[in-house]
């Protein structure tokens, strides 16, 4: 069961530019900054309704972001859906046939649990199914 | 002010195909089939929160979907933000150097009136302002 957008992840070159671009577009200020180590990325979240938007700067080469960028216009790189039980949804969803990049679920920004599909599967849109830290 | 993410549009080849996965993924059935000849695509819309997801498939190869599919990959192609007051939205983002495809709104899908900014000023996010159609 998805219940809602949790987020859209949009991957930007210099986060502290986007940060000015989306308050002036959404009208809110960031309300939170956080880097994830292991992730090598730096983030920043506005809220937009019951749904956040999240911006993505890479702070590695080894980061998924950079490696998304050297492909990729900066732009929308995921959508995370909310999940109230992430461990029954990946269930579902390999039952189904879809394919997950993590099985198992690892800890992900905004304390969230958090997991990926391959976007092979769907339509070419990077999904990321994401739950409350229990 | 934006209110909230109205929906997400994904452009696709096969929108039958699509629809299945969508279906699958969000446990629920697309609530709304439209072929807006205007734009030369068909769409189909699921609810998912407060927010919609919009599959969108060209029906000519004039479409800006087609246009974009020859150049990238399916995935998603923009984010739609309901506003209460589009006129007013479309004077404080112009004030404020936002770049408008459409200076005064158009028709779009599912009775709404719609305006797009174009996408260099915004980190390559193609962002799509609607409004219920008056």
């Amino acid at each position: 069961m998805l219940n809602k957008i949790e987020h859209l992840g949009i991957a930007v070159k210099d986060i502290q530019a986007s940060n000015k671009i989306f308050a002036e577009l959404l009208g809110v200020e960031p309300y939170k900054q956080e880097e994830v180590p292991s992730e090598h990325v730096l983030t920043s979240f506005f809220r937009i309704g019951e749904s956040k938007i999240e911006l993505l700067q890479a702070t590695s080469p080894d980061s998924a972001i950079a490696k998304f960028l050297d492909k990729n216009k900066e732009g929308i790189h995921h959508i995370a859906f909310d999940v109230t039980d992430i461990h029954a949804e990946i269930k579902r969803l390999t039952a189904l046939g879809y394919q997950m990049i993590h099985a198992e679920p690892k800890d992900g920004a905004d304390n969230k649990i958090i997991a990926f599909l391959h976007p092979k599967s769907t339509n070419g849109v990077l999904i990321e199914l994401c739950q409350d830290r229990p």
